[in-house]
């Protein structure tokens, strides 16, 4: 069984390639860099894919900067420092996931790949739509319209395994797999060595979750806490 | 009314553009330079965008031939010139409208826009899957959950007002419209001046619709026909 997984770098993904891996899959890593902020994410990706046992680990690059409309992908919106809120959030990317699942399909037809795996999750999570499993389900069955695989017999699915855990679950379930979150980055600003910068919204998500798991918490933070 | 219109710089995509505008979108053509051979249809998607009044066009830039898997990104294989088949052909590009989709998707939310308009045709086509409608209808029900603007009330339409269309149907509806086709590309392996073989599944598809409307012809051919 062959499965593309798709990589950023940070906790959520990790685990979810660590979890494909213990459930068999030969595991094709991918990472985009879409023009992101957090680009000491890739370096973590990298780290990951190796620590992981990826068969093979690619970066793609896009340039969604070209289009902008968030924080992450124009420096001139700043990334919120307040807390996480009730509303989606300026550090949304339009349709991330959408472009992120489809280079992936891409590649798992090329491969005759069995699966897509996602580390997206819709629980501790900053409300981003394209994270919800009513949007992956839609997604898989897009997919399975569009490919000559599908057409000829050999579906894909769409595994998130981490869909419906707190962050606290996926952080034990990471640790259980075998990841080292000492390497992954999920801060939306860290500084070009990782470390974090402990306010953003994904490093609020992060810290709770270690909080929540009583698991000490690796991350390395600009900032005292 | 705005529109993100996906245009190769083929007949049908022009035409999709000229018919959008006619019902009164604003449009926003985008083109996407993916690394295909035929890189002479990108110029012929300047012409027409100009040509057709659009609001801006953009050529994204995105290297397909990492990952190949097709005639038109994998220089080593060859474009069919045989006529075309039953089976779906070599110059399928593994879930390239779905990746141009996504593309458009982000275009189109950032813009607030209200469709994505792609010439996708079912009928004298090369029987790619991603061309379908039931296609299509997918992705539509995908991206009206993948985005903040759907969530928060704007949802998006995909237009595909070729999909049911015969070549000849194509374009005389083109014409109609004000579209000149001798500005357009649709060669898989045209010259860097955009002259064509005649001989592809492209130009075979796209002679035979000439022929069949009974239009004169404007295709600039390499070789004899």
């Amino acid at each position: 069984m062959k499965a593309v997984v798709l990589l950023s770098g940070g906790l959520d993904s990790a685990t979810a390639l660590a979890l494909a891996a213990r459930d068999g899959f030969q595991c094709y890593a991918l990472s985009v860099n879409y023009g992101q902020r957090h680009q000491a994410e890739l370096d973590a990706a990298r780290r990951v894919a190796h620590a992981l046992g990826a068969i093979e680990h690619r970066v793609f690059r896009l340039d969604l900067q070209t289009f902008g409309g968030s924080a992450l992908t124009d420096n001139s919106i700043d990334v919120p420092i307040d807390g996480v809120g009730k509303n989606i959030p300026v550090t949304y990317v339009p349709a991330r996931n959408t472009i992120f699942l489809s280079l992936a399909l891409t590649w798992a037809e090329v491969l005759n790949a069995d699966a897509i795996v996602i580390g997206a999750n819709a629980v501790d999570y900053s409300g981003y739509p394209d994270c919800r499993p009513e949007y992956l389900q839609a997604f898989e069955k897009m997919a399975n319209l569009a490919t000559r695989s599908a057409i000829e017999g050999h579906p894909l699915r769409i595994l998130s395994p981490l869909v419906s855990m707190t962050k606290a679950q996926i952080i034990r379930s990471g640790i259980e797999a075998g990841v080292d979150f000492a390497m992954t980055v999920s801060c939306y600003q860290a500084d070009h060595t990782g470390a974090a910068c402990g306010v953003c919204d994904a490093c609020r998500i992060r810290r709770a979750g270690f909080l929540a798991a009583a698991v000490a918490d690796p991350t390395r933070y600009t900032k005292p806490s």
